[in-house]
């Protein structure tokens, strides 16, 4: 079985998408957001089979651990009811595609942070997804600001709340920011990449497992820039006293896939233990085009991971048993379809 | 011949440090700086004679492209004035190192940038840096506000007038930011890897090279993240219809080989053209220790560029040739002295 655990809904119904943008323009103008659309079955049906579910298929995956888009979250948009509401109608969404396609996708909540303020909303919306909804992980901002980093770092205490419910309900987080509002950034060529580096360092930094040591965290996009400079982070770890990364952080922390070429994903497979690598594509994501130097689509990266030259029993660890042990209401959902 | 193009004067002597922190305290205190100090030539050379000159000679490498510590420009000190005096106590300190030494360096600007002003400043300290003490090129810090972000991107024509003096004197600059204040962001292991990444998408998304041809970029640490997503990058240029990379970017951009472990300088060179490969190493720099898995130290980068399996030629290269390219200065000076 192979689980790809990075996949937004990148192809949502227009509908819902213009609901957005009626939400936002009424929290300007201080007026009350329209009520969110009928969006039939047939809508979401064909925005996924002609996407996801075709493509899934293409490729020879099985399943995707599905969220609404990382780009669209805007945290920074509006304040925190406009998130909370927003959050909750993506998450909605995303609970009729799995409904729809059960043996395809498995959901992942968009949490409602909103800059300044504490995450009670996100623990409510998280517990929700999770109790209700039967989703198995969530998507955790470590910057709600949208690209300007004023708040806190991921071993803040302010953090601990929403940790302490990852934990009671038994689901990991993706650390994965949305779109950037500072001009410097550019959202999936910098800010995304950038958040991933800067996640890793913090936790590095810091001592956040030893208080949480059942925590996960999925840092996407192959861990940002952190492997490439493995030798510069185990360094760092040293100068910083603290132990090896082995023993301090890859212990609770993964990275996905999510890497467009080759030579990318034979590094990471070179220097990250596989324990510590879960399948992922992103796919219909930030890079969707065909690469002209080898005919095939970026963000196809089972051909990469395939090409590694793992025996069958190391790719299953990848495509599977690895997402299943992050996961275990993935694996729990799984084992009692049989 | 064996050129580092990146060292910083990172053991500078005491009483220059101390210096620096009376005049930060000067400042606060609405008060005048203390006179610089006397420093010693003896001083000077113990400095550089126990770490980056023994280190040179140690590794087999020739001359090294030296600069005022990078992490200690903290152009988000002080004001204007304040980052004037101090990148000029700085340079003229480099180009004492010069003097005493000027078979193994030569020396790079601090630039006196400062947030939310001009780069006035910055022309008259890299004239004076390069036509009064024969400097090659300058460091150019992309977020004086050291992790806040909030000044403009590097295609924007707030940097133009600095552009255009480099093109003038032809000195290329090393994209490097200084130290962090954001307590998001860890110095060395977030906040400078964040700003490879992001310099580069922002030339991606510009067109900064069709004003400047000759403009010369040196992104440092093994351009940050980019080569690991180096699909990502062509995928991202595809995207937004720019030209391909090595159309667009790399005729202008160099990376450094400050990547601390051999896996990752086999990707460098395995997916960056030679010719944009300069060797670096930031010897006693951002992480100095030996690494337990090979018994070398992390920044001794010139055993991994000798590993790659380069020929003697190719090796000439990236030890050498790419350099004299970059710092025409470099060469001439080399040249001049037969």
């Amino acid at each position: 079985m192979i689980i790809d655990c990075h996949g937004h809904y990148t192809t949502a119904p227009e509908s819902h998408n213009l609901w957005r943008k009626a939400q936002v323009a009424a929290y300007e103008a201080h007026d009350s957001p329209p009520s969110y659309p009928a969006i039939s079955d047939d809508e979401i049906a064909e925005s996924i089979e002609s996407n996801q579910l075709r493509i899934l298929c293409e490729r020879g995956a099985d399943m995707t651990i599905f969220s609404p888009r990382a780009s669209a979250m805007e945290h920074h948009v509006g304040d925190e009811a406009v998130s909370r509401e927003w959050s909750r109608v993506c998450n909605n969404l995303i609970k009729r595609v799995v409904d729809l396609y059960p043996d395809a996708f498995i959901g992942v909540a968009q949490l409602p942070q909103s800059p300044g303020v504490g995450l009670d909303g996100s623990i409510e919306e998280l517990e929700r997804c999770v109790t209700e909804l039967g989703f198995v992980g969530c998507n955790l901002n470590p910057d709600p600001s949208g690209g300007w980093w004023n708040g806190p770092p991921l071993t803040d205490r302010y953090w601990y709340p929403i940790y302490e419910k990852m934990i009671e309900l038994d689901v990991p987080a993706m650390v994965h920011v949305s779109s950037s509002c500072n001009p410097n950034f550019h959202a999936t060529g910098a800010h995304y990449i950038n958040a991933d580096t800067t996640a890793f360092m913090q936790l590095i930094q810091g001592d956040l497992f030893a208080d949480f040591p059942n925590l996960r965290l999925i840092i996407p996009h192959g861990g940002g820039a952190v492997p490439y400079h493995w030798g510069r982070y185990r360094g760092l770890a040293d100068m910083l006293d603290q132990p090896t990364l082995a023993e301090h952080v890859m212990r609770n922390v993964y990275f996905d896939t999510c890497v467009y070429h080759q030579p990318g994903i034979d590094l990471l497979f070179n220097v990250i233990d596989r324990k510590n690598i879960l399948f992922g594509s992103e796919m219909l994501g930030a890079v969707r085009g065909v690469d002209p130097e080898t005919g095939n689509h970026f963000d196809d990266t089972k051909r990469f991971v395939d090409a590694v030259g793992l025996t069958s029993d190391q790719l299953a660890e990848v495509y599977e048993g690895n997402a299943r042990r992050v996961y275990p209401r993935l694996d729990a959902a799984l084992k009692s379809r049989g």
